[in-house]
């Protein structure tokens, strides 16, 4: 396609240059170059075509890099990618090696900060924000946060701090009326009210008019009629949620109306406390499939630009997960699911619709999504939380503090564990081995298999377990036909080498393995270790692992350790991810980078 | 002493029996006796002294366990401890096998969670609610939430989430006008407002009469005078931060007047929505010297209760860090503080009043603390986030995702590393070692001395490391005068055993090893390991791993891994927290329980 604006820039000054019509046209680009690429590498489709206007008007009032500006979620950052200098390698988006999906300094000046988890922006553009100030340099920092990053406590803990700075520091809401899917919670209401109260200012404008008009309230005849006056001034004045906190709130605006935008960033900048500035944008805008159903445009897999046609939706783990809640539903009433607004991408969809009562979406809210487990849990239900690896990292204090003292038995089902492909190092599953099971009363398990899968959930179902039960993005791979149900399982029964792994990797390594007489154990519940099972690896000369997952601290080390404080003489292989972030890939090419694949694994234990 | 009232309370039933004179008799025994013990056992002292007419109005409004009632920190619960059955052995509070400083549920039914770290109450009293619900059961459940625990993220998420439930869950705040120390931020100025406005119930009355009265806005005349109402309307009657998340509002109350709590906290009980009852208290109340210093008497040491005081005020690791923090910002002006409302605890006072520009006390929000330490890093300056072992845990995503994968340069000084005594298993800092080893880019110091302290910070405030500097609670042991300047020291020089730790336990390792041949190996900086020590212990025929942390995850299993993969065919034997949540108990204790003192060391090493 010929894009004859959008390749002209070069970076944000030259976006400063353009006349109205060029920047409709600038606009009109950069949605086909989104469409077209996202069609092509898969990304996230509806927020940033919801966020294109707001990123011209952003890079025409401000000046990126002096001026910080901060995404949130960075997942919304096309657009400033696109005018950022980034356009020539674009189409490598979310491709191994090339742009991240998400903001990266290691890619850009204008990239401040790390933006792939939500609700972070706040506190780093505060930070950045302060640290100018007391190196006496120019600029502000701005953070773009959508409503639903909102409801994550990390930003409101950035709002309570930054409330009061005496300062230009500015907030910008892009409201999109949802976020990842149906915006939950009460602030979700308290910006509807505001997004509805449109002729906010004049009304402001035309009461305080009426105030000095009405005699007995104008004149102050008496002090109660004085205070009162005072009163519903303050009230008028500062009477939402962003106020209550200490902003200057600026809005709403239409977040495809660039001039008006335009005109607000720049009167925040002028002021010297901080502002909060309210955009209501479409989510989807532009492109009719997405905006009519943008929350299956969030996160997307390569479709058909002309049809909107995706290949996803075949089965897959989450699916799998999603079925399997479902049917404990209809037996059990005690079974809950809880999601941080995450019920597509987690399998939930159907669950919610079917048993509303014991569905919650809490928000993009991890703390608080744990907190609330073990408190339906203390009151004897049996809650499951489904959550992607890298998020649940939010609710770490929470597992340790609020379900595992006490023992709770809150279920944890962890999608997206081990390597998730092209959302790169944010978004790997690859931590939450070694966060959890350095946790006591932890119980985990890493099924390979769908079947196994179901089963596993179903038996935690029932049991007293405070427990996750991890899988990865996708598929399975060869489904084995075997009994699964001890904490581990061995096959084959060779005598002097074992090879010992769990999760999606088995089935690369039992193919690896086919026709040699290594010993395969494969972990089903791969925490805690039994005893029995160190004391029968003890007998085997050389043991060799294979795990998914970071090297430290995770079940590869704990059973070096014990096998070594169990006088184990033989030789010790382990090979899992050491000791570094893994970047954007696909799973594939990163499983093969990482030893995971058949051929590395063959390798490894000499086989052919 | 003799308590005639508080010796016959045996249950919360029997608070409800009392008359207003015995009320009055009850609350001053109850006083007493809290002084008494905790000048004995130290604790918690001005929070608990407030709360006393606030715990007994909840017991009378209330019937706990079929109401839950969460205090939120759990150490303002002595009150309620001594109202449920546990008067007769709170003498024993905060020791070894006695009751715990804060709610326990093995410890009474009337105890329903853990309550340890702050924030949790309004997600964990609103699981219980929903529970209580989905199971038909009658009863609410009430969280009690400080004003300095509202500025967690956990709880605005959980605010957030209940705000517009359909039915009676309620929120106490108690507000003391302080968290811990002073309280900051844009939520404490949201409340002192509400605070001030003592007549909101008359004026809300009185101004509606008004718009009534005033003719041309009272009769519907026109369509714009009518709305003009309504947003009048609306505002006055829902113009606070809680209303605005949808929580009906009542209060402010007198915290120290049981009769009229107990009438809100029953109007509370009959709506049918969600409500917050705002109660304010003043913390100390009734011991003069805790009134007029609270953040003195906040969690205190053993003290005398005729003159308030303490022996505390040695020097101790908080105290290092906290001057040499202070010495390093004379010199260089790019050095901040960060604290989370803890700002004495952290030895962080002085730098506070010096450096005022420097100097960030975010509120119990670590989430925040960390992404704002990441921006100002990111912006040019050195932050130090001064945060206890136990806490920092709430930021673990953030050091992940917004620290490490950039490798942004912050600095994190974890006080009370380590076990850390009467305050029991919600605030060990035994996993910090494991939780921050597992994350790429993350370098670990664990001194030993004050001066080793002081060294390590000065250096790491010139260098360019993400880096987290470990010390415990309390004092040096015993000094050493040697060279600690690289990331481990040989000490003897013994041929076949090596004895290996760090922290503040080597004092006792070194004194129990004297005059043998072991080998002495004390990690300076723990993590990352280094190939060459790895080297040097596989030529020990044995090497005995001595760490005060958990086991799992730990420095030990790091280097039982790495040696077992180097083929060490040595024995090894791994002194650590095997699995477990340690108990209150004196730090002595502990280190004796779990072989960390000089005559346990022996025994395991077998001298003598």
């Amino acid at each position: 396609m010929n894009f004859k604006i959008l390749s002209k820039i070069k970076s944000p000054d030259d976006v400063k240059k353009l006349n109205n019509e060029e920047l409709k046209e600038l606009c009109a680009e950069i949605r086909s170059e989104i469409i077209e690429t996202v069609s092509k590498n898969g990304g996230h489709l509806a927020s940033n075509l919801g966020a294109v206007e707001l990123t011209v008007a952003l890079h025409r009032a401000f000046s990126s890099p002096d001026d910080a500006i901060i995404f949130d979620v960075g997942h919304q950052s096309y657009t400033h990618k696109l005018l950022t200098g980034r356009f020539d390698r674009f189409d490598t988006i979310r491709t191994e090696g090339g742009l991240s999906g998400f903001m990266r300094p290691s890619e850009s000046k204008h990239d401040a900060v790390v933006s792939g988890h939500s609700s972070n922006s706040v506190s780093l553009a505060y930070g950045i924000y302060r640290a100018k100030r007391l190196k006496g340099e120019e600029g502000t920092a701005v953070a773009v946060i959508g409503d639903g990053a909102l409801t994550g406590g990390m930003a409101f803990e950035g709002l309570n701090n930054s409330g009061r700075v005496r300062g230009n520091f500015i907030i910008v809401l892009n409201d999109n009326k949802m976020s990842i899917s149906r915006n939950v919670g009460a602030i979700s209401g308290a910006i509807t009210k505001l997004r509805n109260r449109k002729r906010y200012h004049s009304f402001k404008f035309i009461v305080n008019k009426l105030l000095i008009q009405i005699p007995f309230v104008g004149k102050k005849l008496n002090s109660l009629a004085f205070r009162i006056k005072e009163l519903l001034k303050s009230m008028v004045y500062r009477n939402n949620f962003f106020e209550s906190l200490g902003f200057n709130y600026l809005g709403p605006v239409d977040g495809h109306n660039i001039k008006d935008m335009e005109a607000l960033f720049k009167a925040a900048e002028r002021y010297t406390r901080p502002s909060v500035v309210h955009v209501i944008t479409a989510k989807g805008k532009g492109y009719s499939f997405a905006e009519n159903s943008p929350k299956n445009y969030h996160g997307v897999s390569p479709f058909d630009v002309e049809t909107g046609y995706s290949n996803k939706g075949t089965k897959n783990f989450s699916a799998v997960a999603g079925e399997t809640l479902l049917k404990l539903a209809k037996e059990n009433d005690k079974i809950c699911a809880i999601t941080a607004a995450m019920t597509e991408g987690t399998g939930l969809s159907e669950f919610a619709s079917e048993y509303r009562n014991r569905f919650f979406d809490v928000g993009i809210a991890e703390q608080h999504a744990v907190g609330f487990a073990s408190g339906l849990a203390t009151g004897g239900m049996t809650p499951f939380f489904v959550v992607y690896s890298s998020f649940l990292q939010r609710g770490f204090d929470q597992i340790v503090h609020d379900c595992a003292i006490a023992n709770v038995p809150v279920k944890f089902l962890i999608d997206r564990a081990g390597i998730v492909g092209e959302d790169g190092e944010s978004h790997q599953g690859i931590f939450d081995v070694s966060y959890l099971s350095l946790i006591p009363n932890m119980n985990i398990y890493s099924p390979s298999f769908y079947s196994e899968l179901e089963n596993v959930i179903t038996r935690v179902a029932k049991n007293d377990e405070l427990c996750a039960v991890r899988y990865p993005r996708g598929c399975e791979l060869d489904p084995l036909d075997a009994d699964l149900s001890g904490d581990y399982s061995v096959l084959n029964d060779g005598k002097k080498t074992a090879v010992i792994t769990y999760g999606r990797i088995f089935s690369n390594v039992y193919a690896a393995t086919k026709n040699t007489d290594f010993t395969v154990i494969k972990l089903n519940k791969i925490y805690p270790i039994s005893e029995e099972l160190i004391t029968k690896l003890s007998a085997f000369e050389k043991i060799v692992f294979f795990e998914e997952g970071i090297k430290s601290g995770g079940i590869g080390e704990h059973i070096a350790s014990r096998l070594l404080e169990k006088d184990f003489k033989g030789k010790y292989i382990l090979n899992a991810i050491n000791d570094e972030f893994v970047p954007a890939a696909s799973v594939s090419s990163s499983l093969k980078k990482y030893n995971f694949d058949i051929g590395s694994i063959k390798r490894i234990l000499g086989v052919e």
